[in-house]
């Protein structure tokens, strides 16, 4: 193994006890994998924050997002043993009345710094879930700068799956909402921060059940950043190796003199996610230059391998300063944390 | 059951031994869900034609696509006891050489008729799967004619999973490929005849595996026929009905002065496969006005009930004329049949 990374000395550097709870009553749960970018001379990170109702005996309760209440959301408490109540087939959620009420939800919301390691998490939610397919919140969001406009994408949860929701902002307060760009089950979409040719790209990542295919990083191109097309599979899971179950992209691509640099997570059977590289050609994307053989990062502190769900590190957040990447993660999906590598070094191991 | 169809006296109208295999060494094993449309004062269907290689006791074999071969595709042949072929695992498919290939294959063909009932076959496949999402061929294709263009949205098919690609043509001598237009795993793509407000709209059916979220139908909306947003979910299985676990739309929709008319297939537990109807608003179609409680078609008669895969109609092909519909469907996996319906009759079952 080369572990490529020089991790924050500082690490992790934000915690779940960091971030204020949105509303009397609910617990943050796990601080996940944020999205970074820079503005206004600050850094940003938009943090994914999993909430949970405070736990009672003799009740079950969900976060039910609700655009009438004052904050936006409130909570469902059931007592147990009330017949329209099953929460004993999975603990994850629950049915009530014949509906399903996850028993944590996950919304976004801003830290600043300016330093790029001390943050200041904002008191209350940035951007909660709207709308019928995002009732089981919002996730992993990677923002994009492109000709001077922020596009998020991020995963946006509900009973009828997950796909790829888009909201841009030029400001940080106005926000606009484009819908679900692309159909379910889809995740980890990043778009790239400028035209290629005549196109925008994305990279994103279908989930499929059984059968043909797999968690495999596909691209697709767009006139407009709203529709997009050309869906195309560049990246497939690698029996034996480090990434043999699961792919995803992780945030925008770096552009270097060699062609795009993308910094992905795999998982092997064991659900261990580490960290590699993708370089894809410059003026096509679709086309894949070069590939980690061994990871370029794996869990290795205590807070990537013990947590809320161990040996993991996910990235959908870089901010790129020269030959200096920083990447900012999610480890164990509990803290998030940082580490600098050289852009150099990374291409070099791919050679 | 109200059956609001009238079946052909002719019913099956075309047999697998009606078509001329690709190649010799080919077998014909099923005509499946034809696209219908109206071209030139004649009426064609788009047939689905799964071949498969004559059998012999000590091979197993497969249709490769193959650009550079005669009839663009080859016969791969494995003798039993290679120790690189595993043949037993799935009898859908075998692996040679660390590669899967499919024992049948689909590509598209063209039927013509003066009559809407006698059909000829051409003797040669009009679309075969071109590249690398389309290897294990090319399925179920809808047939929309748009300001003078028919768009063809099929499934395609790969080891990378299955999607919707496009082709279009005007004279159907020349076509165009526009690539995949939805993401995998998605099928039962039908594109509305007209722009609605400033977009053109599609059904589509993402198959979503284990977890959130089902096998429903979605809409989306695009600028230019090829890129497509704004993914809603439209339509959901109703558990304990006749369409509890699978829909998909059928062919492009039906304007109507209530609405667009949409015949869709649902599927049960027992994988039996009906129709049934769906009215979307005619300004905006993500707006479901009325659905049917009970199938207007179910799968009655020996042709639909027994054959390579029974008790399934599924159409994707229609042609209107004034209040009649005639609906092109493929029955039991195994032959292609017609059914008219009067629009009117449809409309009153859904009040």
């Amino acid at each position: 193994m080369t572990d490529l990374s020089k991790r924050f000395t500082a690490n992790p550097i934000l915690h779940p006890r960091d971030v204020k709870p949105s509303m009397e009553g609910l617990v943050v749960e796990c601080l996940l994998n944020p999205g970074a970018f820079t503005y206004g001379g600050k850094t940003y990170l938009l943090l994914r924050v999993a909430e949970r109702p405070e736990q009672s005996a003799d009740t079950v309760s969900a976060i039910v997002i609700d655009p009438a209440a004052p904050q936006g959301m409130r909570i469902l408490s059931c007592k147990k043993g009330d017949p329209e109540l099953d929460y004993l087939s999975d603990p994850r959620s629950f049915t009530y009345q014949g509906k399903t009420y996850l028993t944590t939800l996950s919304h976004l919301r801003l830290a600043s710094s300016d330093d790029g390691v001390n943050f200041t998490v904002a008191d209350k939610p940035t951007l909660i879930g709207e709308g019928p397919l995002e009732t089981f919140g919002i996730e992993d969001c990677r923002v994009t700068e492109v000709e001077g406009t922020y596009y998020l994408t991020y995963t946006a949860v509900s009973a009828d799956g997950y796909g790829v929701g888009m909201i841009s902002t030029q400001d940080w307060q106005q926000f606009k909402r484009h819908g679900l760009i692309v159909s379910p089950n889809n995740k980890d979409c990043a778009i790239f921060p400028q035209k290629i040719g005549d196109s925008y790209f994305a990279l994103h990542r279908p989930t499929l059940g059984a059968g043909l295919g797999g968690n495999f990083i596909w691209t697709a191109s767009s006139p407009d950043l709203e529709h997009w097309g050309h869906h195309t599979c560049i990246a497939r899971t690698r029996p034996g190796k480090w990434d043999s179950v699961r792919l995803g992209a992780g945030a925008a691509p770096t552009r270097t003199a060699e062609g795009w640099l993308e910094i992905y997570h795999g998982a092997n059977e064991e659900n261990r996610y580490c960290l590699g590289a993708l370089l894809l050609d410059l003026n096509d994307p679709t086309k894949v230059i070069a590939r980690s053989e061994q990871p370029i990062m794996e869990p290795t502190p205590t807070y990537e391998t013990d947590g809320f769900f161990g040996s993991v590190i996910f990235t959908n957040g870089v901010v790129e300063n020269g030959d200096e990447l920083t990447v900012y993660y999610g480890a164990s999906d509990l803290v998030v944390c940082g580490a600098t590598f050289s852009i150099k070094e990374i291409l070099a191991s791919l050679h």
